[in-house]
Formats: structure tokens, sequence, C-alpha cells
């Protein structure tokens, strides 16, 4: 289909890449570039007037500058007269930001997805998306992605299904996540439960279920610092849990993650491709997985108007 | 009037500082770091329900964590009920990016504009952007402040106005700039001349106008690599110039302009502080002159609903 075109920016072009060759096209032709004084330079190099055009980029680190791409890609678009511009965003930054948890913040995932409508996309396709209300600040439609079948499918093949397993989450907001890879795989969840008992006192890490002599997995959908995960693989480890698995789909890994990774007792952390992991931080522990197959078939079915949810069935 | 506030973001806070120390205020109280992974920050510390609020940031390099810092202050002002959001954008970023020079290219200066109005901004204040066409780029009012006063009372007060001056305009874009520079200098004016006579052949610099034994001055809004002004220079003095001086508004002065302008016959490069020069570019050779006093002063007026075209006058 010659109207289906789909574009690379610069923050994950290995993952756009099986992408494109998963949906058996090549890459569209432009150039992203950057000016001698840090300026971005974007320039389309084949004619996509009239086409469905489908743009692959992480707002992951650096964040400002991928979402500066992504924003002036889509003004590209529209002055290029394409039918459809549809933002493929495997990872949304900034989407932590998404309340007033304090007076006077922003709510910078509010301000992006405006940013987003504003330079002119006319679809959004993303993945597990720290909140999922943040679906509510585009009025365009927006197909949510879900990562937990793609991390639940490699602990079926490492036939782990049949240990005696626990699925784990490391808060309260992240349960829902949990059932749902419970349910894949068959287990019961236990929850970190974590109080301060006074101010400027260390958290307190209760787990709320059973772990002893489990296997336990615990599920994030970001993991930054890695503080929460590692903290909780201790205090599962002190409940007596035999061994800890951890996976997320966004490895932020920012600051001492994967010092912290390293010296931890985690057997492995599993993660996705939704941010490309640089050289320094593919350690033996992390087991990336590809979003690329998932994410080309949600195109596919968006191109042809099938349904994208029954994907999750 | 405790309803006026006067805000700084990162790029140029020593301006902020002269800027509000000018008006007779301290900065409003905020904070504007980084998360461990990158994103942007922002806490603004005091309330500022129902006051005019003024935000300083100059869109220079890093331009894109720049913007988004404009951005994310915008969405808090916004959200804090600010009364009125007046942007002053002392250099506007992203300006040269101001039509389709080539088919499929973003219009970035008017994307920006679009960005800032989605945001939240009710008004902007700026100094001499690349093409005065970008003001219809805003739907808010905009005011638009001139440097060529305050460049040209330095060569006033540097009693140059007695020598015999030629002001020149580096190319035929610039030739308003340097009218009005004249003007104020009671000098002549010439224009460079580029023409390329074949494709891939160096450029050949034409002067149109007398400098022969005279003191040239040229005069450009942003002075880049430096590429156009030093040849500029070369091309001056080949047709017999005395001395050359070049000033500007913007220095960006990125990639090689420091090299280039150190072993050019540059006599001084004047330029204002719209963008901060970092250590490694305070050589002897550049001036830097403020633009405070006049942004000030540009506040105050519009704060009291007075002209500020009368500036210029
Ligand atoms: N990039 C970031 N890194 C760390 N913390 C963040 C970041 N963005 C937002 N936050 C904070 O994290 C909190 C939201 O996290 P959560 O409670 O997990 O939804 C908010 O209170 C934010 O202030
Ligand atoms: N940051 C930049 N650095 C160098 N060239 C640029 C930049 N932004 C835009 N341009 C190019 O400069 C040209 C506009 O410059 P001008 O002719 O002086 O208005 C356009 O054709 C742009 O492609």
């Amino acid at each position: 289909d010659p109207t289906l075109k789909v574009l690379s920016l610069n923050s994950n072009r290995a993952l756009s890449q099986e992408i494109a060759s998963a949906i058996g096209l090549e890459l569209g032709k432009c150039t992203v570039n950057q000016f001698s004084d840090g300026e971005i330079q974007i320039n389309i190099e084949e004619s996509i007037r009239g086409c469905d055009v489908y743009v692959i980029q992480s707002t992951c680190e650096p964040v400002n500058k991928n979402l500066m791409e992504l924003l002036i890609m889509i003004d590209a678009l529209k002055r290029a007269s394409a039918k459809t511009i549809n933002i493929v965003i495997p990872y949304y930054g900034y989407a932590r930001q998404d309340r007033k948890a304090r007076a006077r913040e922003p709510i910078t995932a509010k301000l992006v997805a405006n940013l987003i409508e504003t330079a002119g996309a006319t679809r959004v396709i993303t993945l597990d998306l720290h909140a999922p209300q943040i679906q509510g600040f585009f009025d365009v439609p927006i197909d949510h992605l879900m990562g937990v079948p793609i991390l639940a499918d490699y602990f079926k093949e490492k036939e782990m299904a049949n240990d005696d397993l626990v699925i784990v989450s490391p808060d309260h907001g992240g349960v829902t996540r949990a059932r749902r890879l419970a349910d894949r795989l068959k287990a019961p969840i236990a929850i970190i439960d974590k109080r301060r008992p006074r101010p400027n006192v260390a958290e307190v890490m209760n787990i709320v279920g059973n772990v002893e002599g489990k296997t336990a997995i615990l599920i994030d959908d970001i993991i930054d610092t890695a503080g929460t995960i590692t903290l909780a693989v201790n205090a599962l480890k002190e409940a007596g849990a035999k061994d800890v698995y951890a996976c997320c789909t966004h490895p932020v890994l920012s600051g001492p993650a994967i010092e912290r990774i390293e010296n931890s007792d985690l057997k492995e952390l599993i993660v996705t491709n939704s941010i490309p992991l640089p050289e320094e931080k593919k350690i033996d522990k992390i087991k990336e997985l590809s979003v690329a197959p998932l994410i080309a078939e949600a195109i596919i079915r968006v191109h042809e108007n099938k349904s994208v949810s029954t994907l999750f069935d």
C-alpha cells in the first residue's frame, strides 16, 4: 500500500527499523539533523502528499530534544499535505507529571498532549502510559497498547509458569497491572505496602500476601532510578521469597539504576525496547524484549480500520 | 506594585537579575530543575494568583530545553491562576526557520509561536526577530523591541560618530537594519552583494557603495558561525576600508565562530546580552552591551499600559 508510510526520528531507530520490516516496508526518507547552534533541522525527502504517515518516536532522554523532533516533524508533515499524521510514542515522557501533587505545579503530561495536537497530530498510538487517565488528555483518537502479554509470554517460554509463582506490585498504584500479569500466568498476587512511620524516617516495606518459598515477579511500568524496585527485592527476600525477578515496560534506568540492579539480589530484570538501552546499560541481568511485532500489528490494524483492543483479549 | 512579578528561567539568569533590579523588584521565587532522567521539574514557590507575571527566557542553546522550560512554566502559571502571562524572549530561537525555503520543510518559528500560545501565554515581548513577519505568527499581542539604539549609543559614546563612517549590511535582507543605525550615526550605507557565478563555485562579494578610507560598521541581527561576517570583513578591507567593526543583537556564535573572529581583521565585535556569553566566548575583541534597561523599561510601560513603540522614536 503506497499510501502507508513509516518514518523514524532519532530516539529509537533500531525499533523503527524493526517495525517497518515487520510491516514489510522501507522507512520513509527523511533527514533529522541539527544545525551548528543545536536547532533541529528536518527534511522529508519524498512526497507524502495524501499518505497515512506513522511517525515513531519515544520521548525518552534527551526528552526535550526528542519531543521537539516529534513536534517539528508533525509540523513538516502537516505542511506537506499528509492525509493523516499518526504518532507512535512507545514511551511517553513527562507522564509522571500528570496531576498537581503540590500547589503551583505544572501538569506537563497534559501540556505535551496539547503540544502534539497543536502541531497537527491526528492520532496517537502509545504503550503503557504511567496512568491510563493520560488518554483523556488527548482529543484525537488514542490507541493504548499493553506490554503485559509480551512479558507474560517470556515467563511462559521460560517454563516458569509451572513454578510456584507470585506476582508482586511494588505499590498500590500498580495492582491492576500485576493482576493482568497474574491472570496470564495463573498466579496469585502480593502487594508491597509502603508507609513512613514518621516524617524523615525511612519507609517500612510491608508485604500484603504470601511470598514464602515462592518465585516472585515484581512488575512496574517504569523503572527509573531502581530505588523502589531494589528495596522491594530486599523486602521479598526477607519475607522468604526463593527467587526474585522484576519486569517493566519502560527501562528509564537513570542515575544509580544500573549499579543498584547489579548489586541487588535480583535474578533478572526483563524490559522492553520502548526505550533503547545504550551499550553501558546492556548488562547480563537485563533481558530486553521487543515491542516491534506488537506495534507493527497495531499500525496495520489502524491502517485497515480494524480493532486494536482485540490484540489484548 | 505587588501584582507585578518577574520570574527567571535558566537560559539567562544574569540578565533576568539585572532586569528585576532595574525595575526595583526581587525575582519571583521558583525552582527550575531536572529530575534524574532529564525531565524538567518546575515549582513556583510563592502565590502568583491574580498577578501580572513576566517570565524571562531566551531560547538559545540548549534551545529545546530552554523552550520546554518556558512552556512548562507557562503551564504552571496558568494553572496557578496568574492574571496575565507575559513572555519576555530576548532571543527567539528557531527564527531562521520562518518559511518553506525547500519543499516539505517545517516552519518551526510558527510552530514555536503556536506552542507558546497553546501553553497559555497572553503576551510576548521580544527583541530583533530575524524577520519582523514572525510577529504575525502570534495571535496574542507582541511588543517588538529593537537593539539598534543601544548599538548606536555605544558608537556615539566612543566618539566614532565624528569619524568618516559607513554602515554596512552583510546582505540584502539586512538593509533596513543598516539604514536605522546609519540614521542614528548620520552616516551613509553600503551593501555587500553576494552572488554565486556558477553552482559549486565560491561566492563573490561585491560591495555596493563607497567604503574606501572609511571606518566600516557591519550590522546583522544574528552572528552564528561568523562565516558571512568574517568574509565581509575581508571584502571591506580589500575595498580599502580603514577599520572594520561589526555589531549584532544576538551572539549565537556557534561552531568555528570564535576562532574565525579571533583570526579576522575585525577591530571589535559589539553584541548584546540577549544570549549570555559563556566564559570561553568572552574574548577581548567582543564587547557586550546590556539590554536590561531597555527590557525593564518595556516591562514597566506594558504593565502601566503605556506605549512601547515611543521607546524607539
Ligand atoms: N521524571 C521524573 N522523575 C522522578 N519523579 C518525577 C518525575 N516526573 C514527575 N515526578 C514526580 O513523581 C510523582 C508522580 O509519580 P507517581 O506517584 O508514581 O505517579 C509526582 O509527584 C512528580 O512530582
Ligand atoms: N539554526 C540554523 N542554523 C543555520 N541555518 C539555519 C538555521 N535555521 C534555519 N536555517 C536556514 O537558514 C535559512 C534562513 O536564513 P535567512 O536566509 O538568513 O533567513 C533557511 O533556509 C534555513 O534552512
